[in-house]
């Protein structure tokens, strides 16, 4: 379990939202309130839009609370579009490489989530990732694995149906070869135009995912900011977002439900 | 507010204590149950003694319980006598320099608790330290000072003396420039040959430390390693301990009534 | 020895100057064409102004040709100030605390070169710093010391002569109780609004010093970035620079000039 | 590039070779005098024999100049089989599962070279991986992926063989996908019993390799500790050693013939 928000809107500086809040991001790296673990300090990262054609990464190992950097940067960056994520690790080494968010071209991707069985599956997932994105497989992580298997399955063209079909090929995986639970997926991915959400799981216990809409932007993140709840909606289950501008839409994200049909068909 | 251990005895592998305990100073590392701060991952340190003129130690800034090396380093080393530090910052950064243990010759230092006011005397407390042991002031936390300051104290000569007399020092500074509460102190040292600890507060709430005498040794921790709680013992508030072989014996420290004395004399 | 460069001028991304040069600085890090020591690899940093009070260090222990989020850091930031050094220790140890630049209120410094004898003068050099800054004494380089001190000499009122005031004091110290050379400094330090470097030495080898002037705006660096050296100018010893906007003033720097004058008084 | 050296024979302290020889392996990773890369300061890494069933790892990022740990360690780690590794990469990230030695079971292994084209056939070289052992690559180097495969081909039992057949295997690969060199290949490896040796390029270009045999034992490194070269062997290209106690064997290691001999067959 992992915990991370992200704001889409009107430029702001990232201490703004990682460090200033009542349960800001670095709050819940000592201290989160929902799901099952408290202390995500098996590093942490940000990604953020600045203009130039990729997205700006700042990762590293260290607990987010001790990163004397990260103060300075999130206090000194501005960005319209910013991703932030405080890792948990459920096995993996801590390392910079398995720190969210993941990058690859112009898209972002934060995950907090598994997939059952992550030891037994790892030769197969690496086996699924598009040869042509393989140097872009850093580290070892099931969510990196994720992320460039829907690039593989055409995250350009459908953001949300290439990744509602990569979480499916990877829970398929996981019912053949690894445990339970199969799936939980609460993630995050941008081209730094558009935000994307969705909130999915093979049993009932989805990950945790709010969204707060503000007069300028929207901040999405795995538990609310502050004790305002009424201001923060929880996106269902089985729910994509996706933010543009000031326009917000819902969708259906079965990976499941959908990869099956396809299946059939 | 830190959590420690200490052994001495038969030699013994370290990872037999700072890892595979029920609640093993690994896992207070993520979840102390004494004391009011459960997470201690500002850094991490062992001393051990070798054989060789000086203990060896390794010391880093991750939390405990994910430095890869660590986990190898104690399952690998056995020693007669080590001591074992994870580290909750009271305010100074997280960096090598400032996790403990600390080391001069052939002593080394550990310590939980903190002068009231840091921030505000460090500068005198640096004043303090012997110039000739200066070049052994590589951090910047009150801890390091109490031990050098300990050394000018002559500790060579009177182990537990002199650090009483240092711990009055600089609660005598921090009460004149510092703040609330003046001295909280407990701490473990050792020249290899004895081990020492003592426990003390200028208020009511001297920090907890407790020892389990084995069968062929000592283990002295600031909260029991195991739930058998009858097999451990609480050091009382101003007191040390010096052990030697299987010889165990119990001092008076008073750093503020005896150096009153001495002030009066 | 280390090395570092500055700008002054128009917005410009840190990477045009700290990556993409023939000899960028991370190119010196590895390969420093003057001076004796050629591998400057001991951490680095970076100090940029951007819009904020303060301005924002990004510092680490690494290589700098090794560090990822640095290139991610310079290629997505730009900024009309920045400074940026790379270290090779004389002697303290590789720590994030002793990697330049130093930051102090707006103020930003970064120093190539020694007081002679530090480590034996190191309990001076700490007593010297003004008791309400000691809080910004994080680590253990006569270099932040010389900073600390410059403030305490009146950095805000008189750039130039507190530097040299600063200098002075240090190098009687290393005179008196230090070793030789008593004191080498090429250094940068700027308010976010000037930016001033200067070149001297106790002795005839002063560390090196260079700029060029560009259409929009001023490089000041320890070594050329290139091979058109018809471009850059070195800076005379005894001399400070100072430039605003694209004015560019020449100074007398000459801390045991102007300082036993000032002795004499 | 990287640099390295290995020990089998008496117990000794590790610091002997790693520290104190003229041209210790930490000055290597300074100034290697043999090869085309001067500086090997990517990481570093130690594995040792204590007696447990599995070597005991000690790696990290940074330069091993600069590393406190390191020289702690050395100094207080006796072993009659040690491994120690300066890293320069060949393009993979400064990261800690990218060190060497790496280890399987009571198994490590060291390398120095590369397979031409390792970013085009890093996931063929994944796949070529054992599924029952993919849990041992941590990293992304193909020095891990010929030691995992090399225990596929059955390292217990022939300790060389099988490690011939992974380097023709990999070679084979660099040759269909890859780019020249094809192969190049020095390296260590110990089950903490016998300490192996080999060196092979698939062109005339073999990184080099000596031995020294010493009256307590035999040093192997990338280059001699020091200037009495009369006292080092360089081992031949397509040669591989084998050492037990007092006794050493040389051995053919041909990948490419032997294995297209089995290949014909």
């Amino acid at each position: 379990m992992c915990r991370f928000l992200a704001w889409a809107g009107a430029k702001r500086f990232l201490d703004e939202l990682v460090m200033d809040q009542e349960q800001s991001l670095v709050h819940q790296s000592r201290n989160a309130l929902i799901g099952k673990t408290p202390i995500n300090a098996d590093g942490f990262g940000l990604a953020w839009y600045s203009g130039r054609e990729t997205p700006c990464f700042y990762k590293d190992t260290n607990p987010a609370w001790s990163d004397a950097n990260l103060k300075q940067l999130t206090h000194h960056t501005k960005s319209h579009l910013f991703l932030a994520h405080v890792r948990a690790s459920t096995g993996t080494a801590t390392s910079r490489n398995n720190c969210h968010p993941f990058g690859c071209g112009k898209w972002s991707f934060m995950h907090n989530g598994q997939a059952g069985g992550h030891d037994r599956i790892r030769q197969q997932l690496d086996g699924m990732i598009p040869g042509h994105l393989y140097d872009h497989r850093l580290g070892a992580t099931e969510s990196e694995a994720i992320f460039l298997i829907a690039h593989g399955e055409g995250l350009d063209a459908e953001p949300i149906a290439a990744m509602e079909r990569a979480v499916h090929r990877v829970e398929v995986l996981a019912r053949a070869k690894g445990s339970l639970p199969h799936m939980r997926f609460a993630a995050c991915w941008s081209d730094g135009d558009r935000l994307f959400a969705a909130r999915y799981a093979s049993d009932r216990f989805a990950p945790s995912l709010h969204y707060r809409p503000c007069d300028d932007g929207i901040i999405i993140a795995s538990e609310p900011l502050d004790a305002k709840n009424g201001d923060w909606a929880e996106i269902p289950a089985n729910t994509a977002i996706e933010t543009r501008g000031d326009r917000l839409q819902m969708h259906v994200f079965e990976p499941n439900g959908r990869s099956l049909d396809a299946e059939v068909a």
